[in-house]
């Protein structure tokens, strides 16, 4: 197989925009999710994000990053105001809608409206859910912490609300996101449907791996 | 559709394994990749992660979470004491392998050897890669940021190296991870793989997206 190497030097003297594209290329595949928040005037705002990071269960905590200089500052000003936000998982149906809710909105444009997603309003979340979604969480703020190497914040955050089809649940606890039809995303353009290979028993030393029916 | 609720009360008062199989499913598809790294005495290890996020790309940074309290302490360790690691991509062919690495094996035994991945060292990397992996990076330590919350840790980095097969390169930058068979995974024992939809370009606020050919 023919391979190409990059070593620090030429990656850092690539030109701006192709570095962006391969370096979010590298990560693998990521999840892909729309935020939804509420200003404290009301305004809707829906941003897409692929940054959802597991950061334990008990509580149930994530996180996700956020560049602040970047089209995503509405969802980050909301949070921060309203200390609540919804997550909402991403179908094919409406992949196209999530991608268009990037662009660089006014802040009083809400993204629900340009990009006809559709609000789902429940009651006790000031922030508003998207109807179309399978997998709907809504998340209380808990910490905002600056990573200073490059003015990027990652936000953690508790997760108090969840709704999956009913037939999406395992008996183990386990949530079948393929099933529920939430698709995953590459790069900073790339969208992708997945098909399961297997589930895998716990690993243990002394044994190998089996696949869970 | 019958649909399932569940809220704060609910989820804390779930099983403490159904929980945690519960939560790690809510984040949506995630990266899979095996982190190399060897000790100061000399002693390789491997670990799989799926907690990959995309930080910046000048210079180019991606962090992880790594428990503490859990088997990837080794990784953690030995990423303090060198600063240099290695993250690879999975592919189907040894995702069972992968798997695999999260048993909870001794520090004396090397997870190459256990599961028969193979070692492979470049010239200039202290820290090993594996040889059956076609998307290959090569990364620097740069911090390490104490959540708090619950005692999990975030270690940032930089990518210092970077090898790709070149028929997965665009002339974009796109490094397409289809083709390079990377696969994803999905709670904490699911694995698949994917089927893309499509690229689309940038999203701009007065047109609609259209397919990258």
């Amino acid at each position: 197989m023919s391979r190409i190497e990059y070593r620090s030097k030429d990656i850092l003297a690539f030109e701006q925009r192709y570095r962006a594209m391969f370096i979010n290329s590298l990560g693998g595949f990521k999840s892909l999710s729309l935020i939804g928040t509420r200003s404290r005037s009301g305004q809707s705002n829906l941003a897409v994000f692929n940054s959802f990071v597991h950061i334990g269960a008990n509580p149930p905590l994530f996180g996700f990053i956020i560049r602040p200089d970047s089209v995503e500052r509405h969802t980050l000003n909301n949070i921060l105001a309203t200390r609540i936000f919804t997550v909402n998982h991403v179908r094919e149906e409406f992949y196209q809608a999530t991608h268009q809710t990037s662009a660089r909105y006014p802040e009083n444009i809400s993204e629900f409206d340009a990009t006809h997603l559709t609000e789902e309003n429940l009651p006790g979340y000031y922030a508003p859910f998207v109807a179309e979604s399978h997998v709907k969480i809504g998340a209380s703020f808990r910490k905002k912490i600056d990573l200073e190497l490059n003015g990027t914040i990652m936000i953690l955050a508790e997760i108090t609300y969840v709704s999956i089809p009913a037939d999406t649940l395992m008996p183990d606890g386990f949530v079948d996101l393929e099933k529920a039809g939430t698709i995953t995303c590459a790069g900073l353009d790339s969208y992708h449907r997945t098909e399961r290979i297997a589930r895998l028993t716990y690993a243990r030393q002394d044994s190998l791996p089996k696949e869970i029916e």
